[in-house]
């Protein structure tokens, strides 16, 4: 630390990414990634001509990536925000909406780590709801409470999902407070709400590239919402850093979205993979999450989460575990392909040293 | 606006970028690119090999690139932030450094515009400093104040440069406050202070791949200094977007490094063109500043700012005027290939119904 930093980000603490340790090959389970490459499309649109305009901006106002995407999600242009990974996003929420006393904001306990980061940066008068003992969110916690709600949908890193009704719920008893939805993983198996921002001012809803369309390396995240809301967050933007998002992102993302269907087969095949591994999971004793996401929440009285972690990752797997007292006990368990995952149970039953068919 | 939005941002204005339009093909003078490509090794770095790994995570420590930029730079890895373009890096200077009364800024009431959009986002003190009549900056104007200084080298719009011994002595006389220079358009012809860093732990250079380096379109910005400062500066880049530098573009940055000679080649070649059309444009009765940097700034008593502006736009040339009444009469050209400025000195010779020889 500088003797120059704003003293109100001394006690500041940063979020830590999932490791990436480069000693050898590790069979990637801990960050959530796409186990599948993009689609031809992606592989053809950036090519050697694309690459040879890096000399000249991207188009800040992303018109054709825009329209693109409200086309398949059936919105306005107006309704569309897109900025540098669905991190930068959730940052300027807490940035433009949840600053000071005026403002709070309330979130699971447990829930994806970065909330409580962004909250702490944009000192915003946080608080966090405690899940269910079963790690479900009771609705009426977020429906009594005059603040800002953040809810990932699934959540993270239980893959519980809510439905359609109970974010409706959420929506009608806070019209005066945003409403973000956080559906970095809806596309393995939840509802998005997305068709409910023409009927609702106050929802927020956004999503990324990384996950479902294996694009985590080329940082695009999208919003959803009333014009108004991304009116605000486009001010943000333009405040910011207006050229946020790369040339060749930009021609990736619509080559992407012209692909759909490549994607969603592949979210059908991470989902069926899930299920194959909770299935086997259990099988060797873990008590599972219900996860409608690209990762499985799970833990075993045999082992604790951050020895199964070391174990693994002597065998060359890497998953997560966390060392907040309420799911330490837990490892988060990215749903990799087949092959990976029957290396990880295979692993796994040995560590336990149980035995299992594959 | 919508009523959720901080009431801290409802008088915030925005940036804005140089217009893009798409209703014709321009010659694009306007927004301080380079004419040249991105050198064959990074065409060839930036493959369909390396598109198909989109599905992972980028580096977020971004070490082989630090590494890169450290050799190049002679300096250590831990002197090295790199992030998504230098708006980026002057936005987290201006959350990290500048916020309140505590931490005032002053910076030269002519010079890049998002100097004031950062201060008045981060609610800093700022105040702007007149330039000379003839657009030099008074050094002992930034040697009396107790406040963390800006200040572009050379300067936008003007080109002007100060020298490393000017540098010097703004550096000694605010021990205690942070100076950074943003070196944007260094390579055209100023020296850089990157050497300096070891000797001043008050002193912040910034850098970008977009102007001497062309890659505008790939969003890649750096910064050197103390290693104190630099881990505040990643302390903020981990608590709002960690993965904030795409995998290309870590990939081009480095083959861009590892081929300097081509880019400065180019900075050459851009000199000799500029210097050629300052003298040209005074053939033809313009007042022209003695640049340093990639554009030309200049001013004919036949034609105001806005009208030549105007009137190189429909003749397929775009260039920047300014509304600041201060150098309303000014144009901002971006140097551009010698066939671009010959084009660009005939048009504004036709416009003045001027004869010229090239």
């Amino acid at each position: 630390m500088s003797k120059f930093l704003n003293k109100k980000y001394l006690t500041l603490e940063a979020y830590t990414p999932g490791e990436q340790p480069k000693d050898m090959q590790y069979v990637k389970l801990n960050t959530n990634e796409s186990p599948y490459p993009p689609s031809d499309n992606v592989l053809n649109a950036v090519n050697r001509d694309s690459v040879a305009k890096l000399n000249l901006y991207p188009d800040p106002e992303c018109k054709e990536l825009k329209q693109a995407m409200a086309d398949l999600y059936g919105v306005y242009t107006k309704n569309v925000f897109l900025s540098n990974g669905s991190d930068d996003i959730l940052n300027f929420f807490f940035m433009a909406f949840c600053d000071g006393e005026e403002h709070p904001v309330i979130y699971p306990n447990i829930s994806y780590g970065f909330y409580s980061v962004y909250s702490k940066l944009h000192g915003a008068d946080a608080r966090e709801i405690p899940l269910c003992e079963d790690f479900s969110i009771n609705i009426e916690d977020y429906c009594k409470n005059d603040a800002n709600v953040v809810i990932a949908n699934p959540n993270a890193p239980t893959g519980l999902a809510l439905t359609l009704a109970q974010i409706k719920r959420i929506l009608i008893s806070n019209p005066d407070r945003l409403v973000l939805i956080d559906e970095a993983y809806v596309d393995f198996g939840a509802e998005s709400a997305v068709s409910l921002i023409s009927e609702y001012d106050n929802l927020l809803v956004v999503g990324t590239f990384s996950k479902s369309r294996s694009m985590a390396g080329a940082r695009l995240g999208f919003a959803f919402a009333n014009e108004n809301i991304i009116a605000d967050l486009e001010k943000i933007k333009y405040s910011t850093n207006p050229y946020n998002i790369n040339r060749l992102t930009l021609i990736a993302g619509k080559a992407a979205i012209e692909d759909n269907d490549y994607y969603m087969d592949n979210c059908k095949k991470i989902q069926d993979t899930r299920n194959y591994t909770i299935a086997k999971l259990r099988e060797l004793g873990f008590d599972v999450t219900d996860s409608k996401a690209n990762f499985i929440f799970a833990k075993s009285d045999a082992i604790s989460g951050e020895a199964l972690y070391r174990e693994l990752k002597k065998r060359g797997i890497l998953v997560r575990y966390f060392s907040n007292s309420l799911i330490c006990e837990y490892n988060r368990i990215t749903v990799g392909n087949d092959e990976q995952m029957k290396k990880f149970i295979r692993e796994t039953a040995n560590i336990l040293e149980r035995k299992i068919e594959l």
